[in-house]
């Protein structure tokens, strides 16, 4: 027998809109009745492995020490299992990599299997259901203290696939190329950048700076919070995952920028004795002169 | 006293837009602190008590013993309890066709009540909200061993509204009419036959068939699942639960095909010869010759 | 050491589309195991205080003993706790009037504090997030027996800001101003008068009413439920909650009158032998004559 587990913190794109989470939770239920499932979102984009990726490393310095389920785009890759913080947890999903920037974040894999023991799993009237017949029962089994080694074959962690994080470049003549990582449930545009990434152009608070996404040109101020700007003023604000993210106040910063997840966004120094267009411009957008 | 139970799996039409679902579990972890409340969907379409009993007769094979409460067009008919499984397990719900397919799948009905007995419900400051004033209640006095015979006026389970289950039909010169009875999140059309409906004409892998929708007909290919499927083809899948499902690789069968849930689609085998339109046809779609 | 509590009864205007409420869920788990988070909702529209105020008042009669954490427009005010009902409960959220009618209805505030005590708080890599970083585990630590005076900076409870009740105004010649409290997931509009305010006109089932709102005017009659009227007619329902609704069987109210929360309606006495236009009008609007 293995190590015991009662949480089991479980994201998906399975949505909310037909029963497969709830079946997945009764399963559970069934299974590993001592279990509490904390459902971290469902809402993932059908298929949007990055999103998923993502999420799930935000998600992972909050999320008790257990089972966590990540269930993206499965059915198109094996089903693996990978320990993290010596045995603290147990990372489960498809080998499509959806998990490693939470494992990584976790302190890097220890012991991996594929999900290959029937045993564990259920047996489905037809096409196998991952989240159903396999991630929902092993959740479970884990919980009851099966140890990992029974799941399956064990894989070396090298062998399974990485994930892709983007990493900001240089822009000519100064700047640089950053990634939308996130847009959120408010607009908000999380980069994938760090105050120091700017820094060579000043990144204290009151500091402006030209942000360029497609044709749209704006002038961004470094502000401890969106709370203060003025109507169709663009912040930059550290969000609360240390990151750069582009805000506006109580407006979306996506649809003023017409910014979508994965867009690129370029941000470069004022020049000298250059303002930019005023702080408080009108709603409408234009492109800088 | 009865037996207890400490689980409610609970599915329905209330959506989760406003506190209506909150309400019904606080009222649970207030008069049953022990009990647990697995959701499993509240996004059944207001009123549509054919999807609601689709879905929980899918979901009820996976839910573990205690109380299921379903609630679709409540307050609209009376409240009844149904004990299923020998006690394993009470069905609450409206007696409105909702329950059938569910109590049956759970081995049929045992003994039934009409929940008419006030002293185990709520009183309502106005009109009874039922999923809160009926329903939570008497969920939650069922886990604390409150025998079904104490809620209500014993009843005839033949006296409860039967579900209707559509069946296919042949068609003429050959063939099957199906029913759509599901579309997923994922927009798969579930049909209410198997295998062996279509046996006469071929249901190995690769088998290829004509599928008929309204204006639209199309080639559809027997696959094990539709990930290999090239784009805009059919395929033909048997699902997660046994049952035929038309289904394209990472897009929407119900769009590609204008298909809503209960519309009919008739499979014939393709004539001698005859390969119909390519597999791999454009996106577009056309009618047939 | 404080009392210790088991329920924390959650509302937000955080939704589900990210991942923040499933993140405050992973907290509470890790931070307080024994404590079961109650979702009453999270489609609270953003900062929609006076909706996030109107559910919790809602919900709060329904609500079991433990803390309540209502998170809308957060981030904006000062963090607040409050005890209520003699320490049976306590309330907490952000001090911009979400919590008065909640606190009033458990029986006024006791002892409250401003969550000022970054012991009992999370430290944020950037901008504190209120939901994660300061009400989620002020949340946990109030569930594991830390007293409210440990949280933070004793504030008198008059100095919390109230929330705003709209009241029902005369209007000239006969007749009462009302406004439309909510909207809830089916259309019906409640409107925040009672029977009594009616009762002048009568009150009785069968009774009609003139009702306008902005151009439209209607009648509207008496009913006990939506359930028996005919096509396109209004009825006033006496809801779940004891005040007036404005309801039609299976249909929209708001559709049919155009009225969006907030909004304005009056009901005038219909003039004598006036039967106005007949209950069962078209579904098309007309203003009355």
């Amino acid at each position: 027998m293995g190590r015991r587990y009662d949480t089991i913190s479980f994201l998906s794109d399975l949505g909310l809109t037909d029963e497969h989470v709830g079946v997945v939770k009764a399963i559970v239920r069934d299974l590993a009745p001592h279990a509490v499932v904390v459902d971290l979102t469902h809402a993932i984009p059908p298929y949007d492995v990055r999103a998923g990726s993502l999420a799930l490393a935000r998600a992972i310095g909050y999320v008790p020490s257990g089972v966590v389920m990540a269930v993206v785009a499965a059915g198109e890759r094996r089903a693996v299992a990978i320990e993290v913080a010596g045995g603290e947890g147990v990372v489960i999903g498809p080998d499509n990599g959806l998990l490693a920037s939470a494992v990584s974040m976790a302190g890097g894999a220890g012991r991996a299997v594929v999900l290959d023991n029937a045993d564990f799993q259920l047996a489905s009237p037809g096409v196998p259901v991952p989240s159903r017949d396999v991630f929902a029962a092993v959740a479970a089994h884990l919980c009851n203290g099966v140890d990992l080694a029974e799941l399956g074959t064990p894989v070396d962690a090298d062998a399974i696939l990485p994930g892709v994080v983007p990493l900001p470049r240089e822009a000519d003549g100064g700047g640089v190329h950053a990634e939308v990582l996130w847009i959120d449930h408010a607009g908000n545009c999380q980069l994938n950048i760090g105050l120091d990434d700017v820094a060579p152009w000043g990144s204290a608070e009151g500091v402006r700076l030209q942000v360029s996404a497609g044709d749209i040109t704006r002038v961004a101020q470094r502000v401890p919070g969106a709370g203060g700007l003025g109507p169709g003023s663009v912040g930059l604000v550290v969000d609360g995952y240390g990151l750069l993210t582009l805000a506006l106040d109580r407006r979306s910063a996506a649809d003023e920028l017409a910014l979508a997840a994965a867009d690129q966004v370029t941000l470069r120094p004022l020049a000298d004795g250059d303002n930019g267009p005023a702080v408080s411009v009108p709603v409408a957008m234009r492109p800088s002169a």
